[in-house]
């Protein structure tokens, strides 16, 4: 696997479940298949479950791994081609990038989207120069509208807890003080729609998620209805699409509580964290036993390492 | 060992200075213990021989280390039970200690008082959150009113100098700029008081230790005779217990110097480190060859290795 | 090798140079000759390829590594000596040196030139410091006026890529928006007299380097001039030495082109990076396939690793 950004870049995403699994349950076993490999990892943001899960990873592996902070452990970066660099930048991100790519075996990067434009954020701008001018495969830590890591440990997860051979998985919108991006939904409607799982994705129809991702999926503007004989809640909160890059201090009754969980079939809730609790989801919910979210968070581990084994070459 | 935060949760303190002793002896014995399994170091404060002889120790033990810089690497955290979060905290407590708990086998947290409210400081309100909601163990690194590797260091280093069965050995208050908590010396006495040692405290009596530290123990307001026939000098700064959080320009003549080395029995300097010269102490007493500072840094190595050891299920 | 700050502390450079690139060939060949050494790493300044390429190095010897970033890990430092340290200043660089020194069997050292005074950055000040209070070898990661590890590394990329035995190498300022240390090319100078080429620097003559360093090198103000028939063309900034911590925005057309290359012997293109495109160079240059700063970042992993090897104490 050259490149992780999205479940495009997997051409057998049950097998790569599979495999995270089998990692799950031998964490030891490809101990040494990363000897003397080196990953590095690349911060624009902040990072817990992301940094901890990855680099857990790769030592898991017997990987070397090197981390750097971008704006506080190293250069100004200047992203722009032609760039006559009199300004702040101290680097290009093509010698970074590029110079990255003899230090490490493999490259994880975090960025976020900025919000500054829609379509610098879906052409994927940071991420995307990363790919162009590395040498070497580059693994998405989360982008600016994709988090494939959290939702194949999300897949994992469901696989491990479901209850029926088609559960009814419901992706609903739920509110939060801040401006935060789509990637988390896109990527979980990307997965999900590959999984046997049924798909019903609910939100305020004024906080949309791009038509591309929402295509031939079950939406309702019914966060009650949907929630009906529900297997699986995942809450989530997202700027709206249509109206990029604009809050809404609105919808506040979207918060999943106990009252709306008993609407389901006994299902259980989940969230990528970090999650504002009772303002996303009630504590009731959340520190109930049918929470998931540590679950989540322990799986990002084997997700991450499954494509690590993968991206260092294993074809088992 | 499942917690360690005091000499209260070790059963053999003796047993346990022995272990480290011989680990520093040999600090590659133990050098596969530790396979496969991670330790998190947690940071809310600046470290360096923290730190670095944490983070040295697991890698003897052959274990992962992965570091979490609160404040820098990760988000801000949540602390009070049932808060709504719509403020600038991002992570809640919860989550954080118990995802942490998912990637580590072990956790060191890093805290220092706040100097907010003396009961908080006091309830070791950060410590035990961690404690509460984490489910692997923690390691106190420093918390708001303790320091335990630091105490067992010592007492290691008091075990290698020692000249006599009993030493005498004085805790003395030294002046410093700032307000600075009474973890060490709180954990000092703790300590010192199950060694085999004749412990006398002396402080200005207007900045005094808690009550129940002292509890039994020799404390005298008169430093010089204090000095008397002294076998170690450990000099640290502490501020007051009952005028909590208020600091002090006064005492400055409480600075440890040459002349009242100069009434001992030949002693030992020791301090934990860092220090403020010719304020805490004389740059003469400091760098004689009687100061054994380097030696109680060095020793943390191996106090934090011998704990580790416990906490991974060494029984021996 | 005790200490590495300048080619003047390496009794055979031709050998090192060998070493490097043996270990180049097979990066893992010394993979268990640092087994439960430690290097510590300690930057006061920013870094991408040396915080990198330093720790790849090590970790490719099994060498454990520690970082420490003095002014966010760790505390304030006090440099003078007999300072009464009621100040700002936390831990004096005696005790922060002599206690790395009990955690580490190496210490990498990153600095930069202050500008405050000539006579301090050319004293190397901090620097100095770290080598008088450690009782470790310390390596330079790059210190106030000369940055060896680069200067290992370029001579390993020119011995690699050489097409004639003694082949011509041109060191040219080049223009910058910042004020830049004089360090890598005075050690660029240091070590090319060294080697087997013929040395010419080209610079505006009121930005001139210091005397010492060119004592017996061809000098010409003539840029052009000094590319002619060049074999090697490596570009860098530095801000003047007779008018120091001064700098200019003259001279822009000092910045290397495809035009001036055209003026060589089909030059190879150097920098140390990070470079500003199209202020020192030309994104034509930089991209063309005559461009080695790439290789010149690889090799500094191979150049520090073999360092590491000597100060470990291998003789081969």
């Amino acid at each position: 696997m050259n490149v992780f950004t999205s479940i495009k870049d997997v051409k057998e995403p049950e097998a790569l479940v599979a495999l995270a699994l089998k990692v799950k349950n031998n964490p030891g076993v490809f101990g040494s298949y990363g000897k003397l490999k080196t990953l590095g990892l690349v911060f624009f943001n902040p990072s817990l479950r992301t940094r901890l899960s990855t680099q857990k990873a790769a030592l898991n592996l017997g990987m070397q791994v090197v981390i750097l902070n971008i704006n506080s452990d190293s250069w100004i970066l200047e992203m722009e081609d032609g760039a006559i660099m009199n300004g702040n930048a101290q680097e290009h991100i093509r010698e970074a990038a590029a110079v990255l790519s003899q230090y490490c075996d493999i490259i994880g990067v975090r960025t976020f989207a900025q919000f500054n434009s829609r379509a610098e954020d879906y052409g994927e701008f940071i991420l995307q120069k990363f790919i162009r001018f590395s040498s070497v495969p580059i693994l998405s830590l989360e982008s600016a509208t994709l988090h494939p890591l959290q939702s194949l440990a999300d897949w994992m997860t469901i696989t491990e807890q479901q209850r029926t051979e088609r559960p009814k998985v419901v992706l609903s919108w739920a509110p939060h003080p801040k401006i935060l991006p789509q990637a988390v939904a896109n990527s979980f409607v990307e997965w999900m729609r590959i999984a046997h799982v049924d798909l019903t994705v609910t939100f305020p129809k004024e906080i949309d998620l791009a038509p591309s991702y929402l295509k031939g999926i079950s939406v309702t503007h019914n966060q009650e209805k949907a929630m009906e004989n529900a297997d699986f809640v995942y809450a989530k909160n997202w700027s709206s699409f249509s109206n990029y890059g604009k809050g809404t201090s609105s919808f506040q009754d979207w918060k999943i509580d106990e009252r709306k969980m008993a609407l389901t079939h006994n299902a259980y809730f989940m969230h990528c964290l970090p999650v504002r609790r009772n303002v996303v989801v009630s504590d009731g919910v959340l520190d109930s036993d049918h929470s998931l979210v540590l679950e989540q968070a322990n799986n990002r581990t084997y997700a991450a390492q499954a494509v690590l084994l993968k991206m260092l070459g294993y074809e088992g």
